[in-house]
């Protein structure tokens, strides 16, 4: 079991990763991020590549949440505090009564988790995706799909940003990710690792419905508006999600639940 | 071409529907609505269901929404106003520039909708779905999978409160929609009409990928958390989607879009 550490005052310096969650984003100080809800601290607690760092919980629901506070390491504190002080310190009324810092336990690039799938497979690489609920949808769908990679150009935004990680209902936890290298190509590591492309894009070449899917796939997503970078789309093979005329207009995070479950179904693993 | 007027009073009375439109939502209000931005106004200008009571425009955007006006019946008032003004009026930054005020032109029954639909149809049948941005994802992808209806119960929210709209890109104002009447009975309402119910559920009996599209498709849905009524579910053909192992959770929306995907690419129309 480890700790609990009652914290009365709302100024308490050990509790200060944890003010105003609201107003600011842990995102790129010290590696650090903040799990909001049992659910999505479950997923915290339990993942390789991710560590808590400490937890503040509504003291109220200390005793409903011990068996997922005893799979933590002793060190790991755990601060406890009445409703009213844990909404002071939230900066807003903090119904879930629950949340967490934390932290990277290490950062895998993409060759890595590349080179840890198995015969069959089926990885997502994602291009300028910036809108913190496409990212958390997306990867909530490649959880539910069991997608063994998610890998990230520059252009997109951090999965571990509150709201991606709300929205994923703790996927971005879960599912391996790492960033594409600086002035890596794609489509060249993907091939070294025996991957065979798809690219979605509106003007695809096939239809998704009569893509066989690849023993081992990797699906590459755009941003709705500017979709995947053109020179990309010209050296990749292009499948389209055929659309209502007038309308040709789906959500990406919608877009890859479609993909996802239309490979992860055809593949025989 | 309407009549363009100038508005320079943010009291001015006309204005009186846009005022603060953030704050508050006039469903339900003499069944007004608000649509918001040229995609959306445009489908609200187009529609054969709803029409245009009014717009108001910054009048640097006139000029550029000529030809989407031009479509306006004569007596439709085309409210305009500097920037400022139009901020003042919504009560916010107003960075789209555009607003209408839309009403129903009639309420058609479920039993209208489907009586309209062709020997190759497919509807979408909701039950106690009151989240603002799953009514308006479902209603986007009802629409890119050219959706003949949608149906919902007396547990869903309003598809046409402000955010559903926005979220649906305009799509609530397109895909022809209708409520469940009290106390009708859903399942003898589609099959008196010959459609085939598939009502999706995580513990369904059949998967998805294995389903061959029927010629005339209802596909029902309900809420994330409590899915569909169990006596619902009893008394129909009930359809899963397989997920990994421990992540049994996929957003309805995105369940959607797979659903319609499936069914749309496998009809013959």
């Amino acid at each position: 079991m480890p700790s609990i550490v009652p914290i009365t005052d709302p100024e308490d310096p050990r509790i200060e990763p944890y003010r105003d969650v609201r107003e600011r984003d842990l995102v790129g100080r010290d590696g650090l991020f903040i799990a909001e809800g049992a659910v999505v601290v479950r997923s915290l607690v339990q993942s390789t590549r991710y560590r808590a760092r400490s937890l503040l919980i509504a003291d109220k629901r200390v005793e409903a949440l011990e068996p997922m506070l005893a799979a933590l390491p002793p060190e790991t504190p755990v601060y406890t505090a009445t409703q009213p002080v844990l909404d002071r310190i939230a900066g807003f009324p903090l119904h879930r009564g629950i949340l967490a810092v934390g932290e990277k336990t290490g950062a895998p690039g993409a060759a890595d988790l590349l080179a840890a799938c198995g015969p069959v497979a089926r990885v997502v690489m994602l291009f300028g995706i910036g809108n913190h609920d496409n990212m958390g949808g997306i990867f909530r769908n490649a959880a539910a799909f069991g997608t063994d990679a998610v890998i990230l150009d520059s252009g997109c935004c951090d999965p571990l940003y509150r709201k991606a990680i709300r929205v994923s209902v703790g996927a971005t936890l879960l599912v391996p990710t790492a960033k594409l290298g600086v002035g890596e190509d794609p489509l060249a590591l993907l091939d070294r690792f025996g991957f065979e492309t798809v690219a979605l894009s509106p003007a695809g070449a096939e239809t998704l419905a009569a893509l066989a899917p690849p023993r081992r796939a990797a699906l590459l997503f755009g941003s709705e508006g500017p979709g995947l970078p053109p020179a990309l789309l010209a050296r990749a093979r292009s499948v389209r999600i055929p659309m209502a005329g007038g309308f040709d207009s789906l959500n990406v995070a919608t877009t890859s639940g479609i993909v996802l479950h239309h490979i992860a179904s055809g593949q025989a693993r």
